[in-house]
């Protein structure tokens, strides 16, 4: 099984490829900083600069959100939510951390497969 | 298979029954018109009121989204996301309806089984 | 939300409607008594005498089983899996019983909603 | 995200290193050879020497089945379900394949993250 991962696209030239890579990757959007024993919300987005396909036989299943090798929490869609037009996938959670969170988010295309996000680390204060 | 409804916690004298009701159901969250084609957010959160733990033998695994008969989406949760502490779990959706919504949140408490939310109806405008 | 219940197809006389009902139903196929502490496999189909279609805006997306108000497991399918052919999706759980079960499935189309099947009980010997 | 792989534990002296791969490993038990649109009995069994624990916070959450980048099938499990006793997790999904399977199997357990099972492959035959 092969997992994709995120690449820069700025430093890619062809415009398909930074399309192809950019749509299935997961984004997650947070801030850098968590208060230890507070909620904490972390977005995430699939498709950053361009949009994904939700077509019956090509749509995002689900994202996973993860804090090193432990499982937060998924979120599973059916084709057809964002109204069978190209859009970002996107989900809201919300988490109580109790110490620094690595967070890696993964995206699965029914067609293109499974996308690593790149690691985001937050920062838990007291 | 029984699955547990809301009810008016306003019209029950028990504080322990208000309690129970209160943080097993899930409640939906949203505007009550959506733009058709637009980004169309939907928090759903279980509990009001009331907190519920969030233990390893005892928290809420997950809740889902209905449009009527139809399933939209799932979020999945581990136990200690929440920070071993009681707390409401939280999840926001996003949607692009192209006609009225019927929404229903399901929660699933590991202890005190399945849990059906009133239902939220959402006009969709063009 | 509504939740479709099998019904006897033998006491139904329109053929369509037998199909209908029974190409969607869950059934559960186990032995009537378990040993306690021992490995026991929980069938579960959906359909009997009928088969339902594999297409991608029209499949069983998940089937889940229920002790009581106590979910035990679900298993989730993409469309496809079948061949694209109309067939009975099938799916057997292991579960090792401590006491009595009383076993529900549920099976989820994408266009037909939610079908809840007949309880089934497992007496559980020492 | 790291992802654990299967090793063979015959080449491993330490007692304990070998349960600790083994009884987290997915294991795909089904024949070499499928026939082209015939239902294919594939079993994914978590550990194959060894034995996992089943404890509320200690457990085998989920499996996935996997062909070459597509997901095809996920059971999730509850805590318990094992009898709360160590055993092997075990599911049978059932495909109809159309052509080569390159089959890989995950499974996660809820202290020891991911683990990703050698692959099986599967010839299909008219």
């Amino acid at each position: 099984m092969k997992i994709n991962r995120y690449e820069d696209i700025s430093q890619i030239d062809k415009e398909a490829k930074k399309d192809y890579i950019d749509r299935h990757s997961a984004f997650i959007h947070c801030d850098s900083t968590a208060k230890k024993g507070e909620k904490f919300k972390v977005k995430v987005k699939v498709g950053d600069e361009y949009s994904h396909p939700d077509d019956f036989d090509h749509y995002i299943a689900f994202v996973q959100l993860w804090d090193g090798e432990k499982f937060l929490a998924q979120a599973t869609f059916t084709a057809g939510m964002l109204g069978s037009q190209s859009n970002q996938v996107e989900v809201d959670f919300y988490l109580v951390p109790t110490k620094k969170l690595k967070l890696t988010a993964m995206a699965y295309c029914t067609k293109h497969g499974l996308w690593q996000s790149d690691e985001v680390t937050v920062e838990v204060t007291d």
